[in-house]
């Protein structure tokens, strides 16, 4: 997963410190997977994954669409070529100035999940559409969604029917399955709960039109996943079994699964200890911590693949932390990581699959620590 | 907690978005607090707990020394007018250049916790002042530490032997008892084993000279914690109880102890919402979270003291959120906040006992959303 561009750019620039290095060849490879396994269903890149400058503009330039988490992402997405009709404000929480602000760059297409916030779009950005968010239960994946995002779809329905009463256009349902997600029927799981919705509008007269299926779609990390066309065919198949050959637009927000595997931190070994003469545990301390941008590794969620210069040596497990005087600033301890008994301080590490949720998340300034830098090439 | 200076600095300057007031008079008299219940003791400020110049400054001013956790807070801490004799590079995990660095700036005392980085230290910064790190178990603290930071004490005599084998000056020991630690017997046990290094090491025929306290002092959140002065009357009689008529030197390093009530998060209520008709819990929704700031809510640790322009309606309790996409953004679910039923989208809350690991912990970027704005008054 380490390309040999993002190695030759590595080998030949030596930046100092720890960076993310993020290859356009990868993304473009992921969107033409995407398009291709899921060609009727509109491409709405999650911005937050990675909102790089280079990689909006690329997206752009290929036709991609864009999911917005806030004013700043629409005006990066705006920057980098898209028109605000390939753009949606996708977060169901927004103060009302700022979906003003959406409105008046011209972006139309907004999600909710309440009344309440139906309320505030009405008021701002009458005549929007909207689509209303289902809860779903993310079972099956890696980093699992909790209740904080959508509403039952008995609500659901209620919603995009107050929505329509305000003179909005009641326009879809979303769902996420919850990032990461291998389990394939989650779709189907959720797409039989949008069509409730979409049933109990047509009762009150309103046909919606678009099922957004969120992103998901997992990158490559440790373990194999089924690839992005099998997903494809996984969710043609349960959008037909819901829907009929009443195929409502479909919308994908891919945001790891467009960048994870693109992106690669080079780090560096800034100890190896132990904590008594008869541990039999190393600690790896590396320049890079959950702070530095591996916010993703809390819980030990996500287990990124580490390559070191010696990884042809025999290996023994130890607990992987970073550089900062925070106790919590550890990676892997409850299941120790294993990595070749000969590494040593100074020795340069690649972690792979870090493209997606690295450079944004990483703090301001904890403990001096500059924030991750990025390169994308 | 919110004086008077904040309260009025809020009213006249009406800040838009999140931001974080620190008043300076209440780190002036916690500063006061803990030099009249440890007068014996020398104060080294944690600048990790927060590294605003005007802080630093007036610490400096006051004849506060320094501990630093990298090479930038240590020109943070010179630029505010510190000598680098009154400087320390107290994080045990250093790239030998940032070693370097901080020797080249005059700094001249320095923590390990292995033989390894005894070793970069005595090639880096020849002649140096050393103390290690020994393990404690944090029992009794709010935010407990990990075994991340130092080894048991028997490996502490080894690495301070080794340090003296080297030409470096074997000079002490540090534990740190754990964050917002109310245990006050916590400090007698690290004592008894900071006494056991100094045993050991005498038999080598080395003299320690201090004894680092580290931190653990808690600042006032939810609960009554003691005061200042019944910490320094328990860690004197600690002191006394484990080395007798033959105290060392002492060195304190309190960052929340003396930042953290000093500082006050003004916020504001972006959606007040439920998930379904039958829902009983509310989720109310702020502009600042878990990424913006409020990372030592992860797994529910710290309870903030929240007050709103409501205070005095009922309350019930609720699930509070952050304002990301990020479904982890969740500040309490677990163990939901009581806050007033009256509480409405617009509302500003202030979110107190905040001026400690907030605005350097703030995501650089996450969702597009700016770090937390910090004012220092």
């Amino acid at each position: 997963m380490t390309t040999d561009r993002i190695r030759d750019f590595l080998n030949t620039r030596r930046p100092d410190g720890p960076c993310l290095v993020v290859d356009l060849d990868i993304v473009r490879d992921n969107y033409s997977a995407f398009s291709r396994a899921l060609p009727d269903s509109a491409i709405f890149y999650a911005v937050k994954a990675n909102p790089a400058p280079e990689i909006l503009r690329m997206l752009a330039s290929l036709g991609s669409n864009f999911d917005a988490a806030s004013v700043v992402e629409i005006e990066l997405a705006l920057e980098a070529g898209a028109t605000p009709d390939r753009i949606s404000y996708g977060n169901t929480i927004k103060k009302e100035r700022d979906i003003a602000r959406a409105h008046d760059l011209g972006v139309s297409m907004f999600a909710v999940d309440s009344c309440e916030e139906v309320e505030k779009v009405a008021r701002a950005a009458p005549g929007a559409r909207v689509f209303c968010r289902v809860l779903t239960d993310g079972e099956g994946a890696e980093w699992p969604l909790s209740r904080k995002f959508g509403c039952v779809p008995d609500m659901a329905s209620k919603v995009l029917g107050y929505a329509n009463d305000l003179g909005l256009e009641a326009y879809g349902v979303s769902f996420h399955v919850g990032s990461q997600q291998t389990n394939l029927e989650a779709w189907d799981r959720a797409l039989a709960d949008a069509r409730r919705v979409f049933d109990a509008l047509l009762k009150q007269g309103i046909q919606l039109q678009m099922v957004n299926m969120g992103g998901g779609f997992p990158t490559r990390y440790l373990k194999d996943v089924p690839t992005a066309q099998a997903y494809g065919q996984a969710i043609f198949e349960a959008l037909s079994r819901n829907f009929g050959n009443r195929i409502p637009k479909t919308i994908i927000e891919p945001g790891r699964g467009m960048v994870g595997n693109a992106g690669v931190i080079k780090a560096e070994v800034v100890l190896v200890s132990r904590k008594a003469d008869n541990d039999n545990l190393r600690w790896v301390y590396l320049d890079i911590g959950k702070f530095g941008g591996l916010a993703e590794t809390m819980d030990e969620a996500i287990r990124y693949q580490i390559r070191t210069p010696r990884d042809s040596d025999a290996v023994e497990p130890c607990v992987l932390a970073g550089p900062t005087c925070d106790s919590a600033d550890v990676m892997y301890e409850k299941v120790p990581y294993p990595l070749p008994v000969s590494l040593t301080i100074g020795d340069e590490v690649l972690i792979e699959g870090t493209g997606a949720y690295t450079s944004t998340y990483s703090s301001v300034a904890f403990n001096g620590f500059e924030p991750l830098r990025s390169y994308v090439i």
